[in-house]
């Protein structure tokens, strides 16, 4: 099962080592609890509406732009369960089926 | 302050009267209460990561696409704050400040 806060966390995660900040500067300004926002990089703890919101703020992002890479991230990983997934046998050519059973 | 559940709501709410499909049915797929998956609808309760998977595979539709859909409404959104918001003092020609003041 793909879960939005995974995806979600690993996404502030990376914004917030690219502008350089630490754990404690962001949960300074986002007024979130450094534990907190630690739990939800790692995709532990679900993030309210508005404590995403205030992330974005902190992190000098619009909320629309980390939606936008969440649904990237999380288009990659239906993909790949997608591929990972057995071929079902009725998708099968009659002929693999033949060649499989003799 | 632009809110994810709210627009997360919307769309959830707008996919499932496109598929012509009643609170009640969706509440038995998702095997979620009726009364939750109205107010994740109305932007009144957060949804859970494992309940908003639910509710798309009961929407038929992948998690990637209502994130996509929700950061397009949110991104709406942040423009009209954006245009609704007072032009600082600061930005300003200093002729226009001349010209007030007058």
């Amino acid at each position: 099962m793909v879960l939005f806060r995974r995806s979600l966390g690993d996404i502030l995660r990376s914004r917030r080592t690219e502008l350089g900040l630490t754990l404690r500067e962001v949960s300074g300004s986002a007024r979130v609890s450094l534990g907190y926002i630690s739990e939800i990089e790692r995709g532990q703890k679900e993030a309210s509406s508005e404590l995403l919101a205030s992330l974005c703020d902190a992190l000098e992002v619009p909320l629309s732009d980390v939606l936008r890479d969440v649904a990237d991230a999380v288009a990659l990983e239906e993909a790949a369960l997608v591929a990972a997934a057995p071929t079902p046998i009725i998708a099968r050519r009659p002929d693999e089926v033949v060649a499989s059973a003799a």
